[in-house]
C-alpha cells in the first residue's frame, strides 16, 4: 500500500487515468483510435464488453451475431440486456478456422454487431488478415447503418501466427476490448479497456460510469507501469515457446486436435457421439484431468474438449495421454 | 506488488473471497444475513447498486421509488435499465429529515423498491430508528408482493447520532450496499458489496458475474485486512470530532443550514429564488469555493448547496464566510 500511503487512493475520472488511456491508445496505434479519448478503462474486459453491448445495441431492434465456438459471456450479456443474440458457427471440417464468407452469409437486416474473439477462446484459432479483409470489405459494401465488429482481443498477446488480422486496422466500425488479465497473468487485477471511435466514446463512458464509476486506481497504476515498461508483451515469448511444446504433445497424443494459433488453449476431439459434459465430469472425477466441455462454447463444439496449457508441460502430456486412453475405452464401450 | 509476487493475482470466485464475505457478514451481523452466502463483493458500491436494480426490478412492471434529495445515480441506473423511477422528496420545513409517513404515502401498486441513502448524500440527515420502524411496519402491513428497501449505507461509518436506524435489523426485505470507499478513504480501491437475503444471492451474483466477473483480488485482500484489523471504524472518531467543529462553523456562518447527522457533507440554504447551479458556478469562478448545486440532487433541493468538509477546518470556515457574503450580495441585488 506504499502507493496509497503516498498518493491516497482516489477515484480517477470515469474513463480512466488519461496517462494510461494515452499509453494504451499509443501502444495499439489503431487508425483514428490512437488518442486517449478513444479509450475507456474498465473493470476487466468483461465490463468493457458489457458496457459496449449496452451502449451500442437497442433491444427492440438490434441483433448480436456471435461467431462460434465462443465463450458464453457474449450471449449471456445480450440476454441480460434483452438483446437478441444469434450465432454463426465455424465449421468443424475446417478445424473451426474463421471463415469470413460464412459470417457474411449469417448477417440479417437486424444484425447490428458481430462479436469475434481472435485469438479464439476456445478454439485457439486466429482470424487471418485476409479473412479480416474479406469481412471488412463485405461490411463496407453493405452500406446502410453500419454493422459493428466487436473484436475481443483478450488473447492478442498470445498470438503465434504472422498473419493475424485486426479489424481496427481495416474497418472503421470496430470496437476493441482487451485487458492485462491474460497478457500479464493478472486476471485478479480486473483492469481492461475498450478502444472505440471518437464519437462512440462519450456514450460508452457514461454507461461505464453508472456501472462502476471508474476502474481501481491502484490497478490503473499497475497497468500504466505495464505499458510504460513494455511488459505488456513480456510473457509473449514464453507462450510462443510453450506453444511449440504443446503442438508436439498434441501431435504425439494421437488425438484429433487443432494446432493453437493463439491463446493458451488446446482443443481435442472426442469420439463420435461422445457427450462432452459427461466426458469432462468423468475425466475430472476418475482421471484427475480438468477439461472444459465443448458444449459450453456452443452446440458446434459439442464433441470437443478445451484444455488450458499454462500449467506444467509434463502434466499436459500426461493429461493428453489420459484423455486418449479414456477415448479409446469410450470407443470400445460404444461398439 | 509483494502480494501478487507471492500469491499471483487470480480471479476469486464471482461472489468474492469467502473469507472477506464472511468478515463483512459477521461485522454487520444483520438478522438472517450474517453468513458469507449473504454477501456479494463488487467493484465499489456503485456496481452493487446497479446489479441490485438489475436483479430485482422488472422494467415492464416495477417502479423504483427514490427518497429525495438523493445522489442522481439511482434514477440514472434505473433509466439505463428502462425501469421507471419516481421520487418522494423530504420536506424543507423539516430540514429534509427522513419522514416515514411521507414515504409510505408515495408508494403505488407498481412500487417494488425504495432506495434510501442514510446517512444521506446530500443532506447529511440520518434516518432515525423510530422512522425506520414506522416504515418497516407499514411495508409489512401492506402484504402482497414485498416492497424492497435498498438501504445505501455508504456513509454508515460516518454517523453522529445514537439512534440511527438500519432497515436490515427490522425489515426482512432489505438489501444493504456499502464499501470501504468512504469508511477508509479508499474511493479508488473500488471495493464494495451488497448484503442480501439468502434466496436473492444466487441471482445477484449471476448478474454481477456477467458485469465484471469479480472484484479486484488485490482490493479484496485490502478489504479483508480492513475488517480483520477492525479498521473499518478507524476513521469514525476523526469524523465525529470534525463534525463538532463543522457544526460550530455552520452556526457561526449565519447561513441557514442542516446540522450534519452523518456523512461528511454540510448543506446550506441560498437566498430565495437563487439558482443553485449558477450560484455554484459563480462561487467556483469568482470566489474559489467548490460547492455542489442542490439541483443535482432533485428539484426539492434547488435552493441549497452541498459542501464537503473532509478538507481543512479553516478553509471550511473561509468557504462558509464567502458563501454568506455572496448570499448577502445576491439578496441585495435581488431587491
Amino acid at each position: 500500500m506504499a502507493y496509497a500511503r503516498k498518493h491516497g487512493l482516489r477515484y480517477t475520472v470515469n474513463a480512466g487515468d488519461p496517462h494510461l488511456r494515452d499509453a494504451i491508445a499509443k501502444h495499439y496505434a489503431y487508425p483514428h483510435m490512437d488518442q486517449a479519448a478513444n479509450v475507456c478503462v474498465t473493470t476487466g474486459s468483461q465490463e468493457a464488453t458489457y458496457a459496449v453491448i449496452k451502449t451500442m445495441l437497442d433491444p427492440a431492434n438490434d441483433e448480436l451475431l456471435v461467431v462460434e465456438p465462443a465463450f458464453p459471456s457474449y450471449a449471456k450479456m445480450a440476454a441480460l440486456e434483452g438483446v437478441h443474440a444469434r450465432s454463426v458457427a465455424m465449421r468443424e471440417e475446417d478445424g473451426f478456422a474463421f471463415d469470413a464468407e460464412r459470417i457474411v452469409s449469417a448477417i440479417t437486416p437486424a444484425t447490428r454487431m458481430i462479436v469475434i474473439c481472435s485469438p479464439c477462446n476456445p478454439t485457439a484459432r486466429v482470424m487471418h488478415r485476409d479473412q479480416v479483409q474479406v469481412l471488412s470489405d463485405a461490411l463496407l459494401r453493405r452500406g446502410n447503418d453500419p454493422v459493428w465488429v466487436l473484436h475481443d482481443e483478450i488473447y492478442r498477446e498470445q498470438t503465434f501466427v504472422d498473419d493475424a488480422g485486426y479489424f481496427a486496422q481495416h474497418y472503421p466500425y470496430t470496437i476493441v476490448t482487451n485487458s492485462v488479465s491474460k497478457s500479464n497473468a493478472l486476471t485478479g487485477l480486473r483492469l481492461g479497456w475498450a478502444i472505440v471511435p471518437r464519437d462512440i466514446a462519450p456514450s460508452l463512458v457514461k454507461v461505464h460510469a453508472w456501472l462502476t464509476s471508474c476502474a481501481d486506481t491502484f490497478a490503473q497504476q499497475v497497468a500504466l507501469h505495464v505499458f510504460a515498461t513494455g511488459s505488456i508483451n513480456e510473457h509473449a515469448q514464453w507462450y510462443a515457446n510453450r506453444q511449440r511444446h504443446v503442438s508436439r504433445a498434441l501431435a504425439d497424443s494421437g488425438l484429433r486436435h487443432i494446432v493453437p494459433e493463439g491463446s493458451f488453449y488446446a482443443c481435442v476431439r472426442l469420439p463420435e457421439r461422445a457427450d462432452s459434459l459427461k466426458t469432462a465430469h468423468a475425466l475430472a472425477e476418475e482421471h484427475d484431468v480438468i477439461a472444459i466441455p465443448g458444449i459450453a462454447f456452443g452446440r458446434s463444439f459439442e464433441s470437443w474438449l478445451r484444455l488450458s496449457w499454462v500449467g506444467d508441460s509434463d502434466q499436459l502430456r500426461e493429461g493428453l495421454a489420459r484423455i486418449a486412453s479414456y477415448s479409446v475405452d469410450a470407443r470400445l464401450h460404444a461398439t
